[in-house]
């Protein structure tokens, strides 16, 4: 998955339910269930450009809901953070028995944790 | 701060920028600046039951956004898990010296701090 579509597929997991029904529906259907707007205008009974129409505002929709309140950026550099921050703490692991490295490296990381905590 | 007051807090912060301009300067100067419906009345030049109306939409739709993304519960759940990562890891500092159990700390450390990493 590019960092695009991970973007777009969290927008739609956290906001998706905030979206008008006909809009999440035809989004889900297009975007996670790969049906073409062709389907999914037929499934509908509607034109395939009423079909366009609704997902691009759905997008549109997401996107500003984004940009808005950057819940999804938040939570990949929260979640960027939480792998450094386990990444220290196996580091930590495999320098055990050295006593002093250990307790430097403990250290680094509960100010990583402490500063992940601290993040709006 | 009472837990209801954080979460119409954090309710603010997250999806204040959703609101309509008026519905999030109206609630602002309530909730935060702590004026009372009278005084917003009186600066908007309309009536302190308009003030009202316009608060209490405010805070239906700020209480909706959460109840259908649920990101406030999320993020107050992450900081709880994050801050019990951080007693485990400041037990650990504690510890080191004695090498066993400096060990199977930093591995329970591990195990949580994957786990956090794996809310959605």
């Amino acid at each position: 998955m590019d960092n695009d579509t991970l973007i777009m597929t969290m927008m739609f997991d956290f906001f998706g339910d905030l979206l008008t029904d006909k809009q999440r529906e035809y989004y889900d259907l297009y975007h996670n269930e790969d049906l073409s707007l062709s389907e999914i205008a037929e499934k509908a009974g509607i034109t395939r450009q009423g079909v366009y129409d609704i997902i691009t505002r759905a997008e549109k929709s997401l996107v500003m809901m984004e940009q808005k309140t950057g819940v999804v950026r938040k939570w990949i550099d929260t979640r960027g953070a939480l792998g450094r921050a386990e990444d220290t703490a196996r580091q930590l692991l495999r320098s055990l028995g050295g006593d002093d490295e250990s307790r430097a490296l403990a250290e680094e990381l509960v100010v990583a944790l402490a500063r992940i905590a601290e993040v709006e």
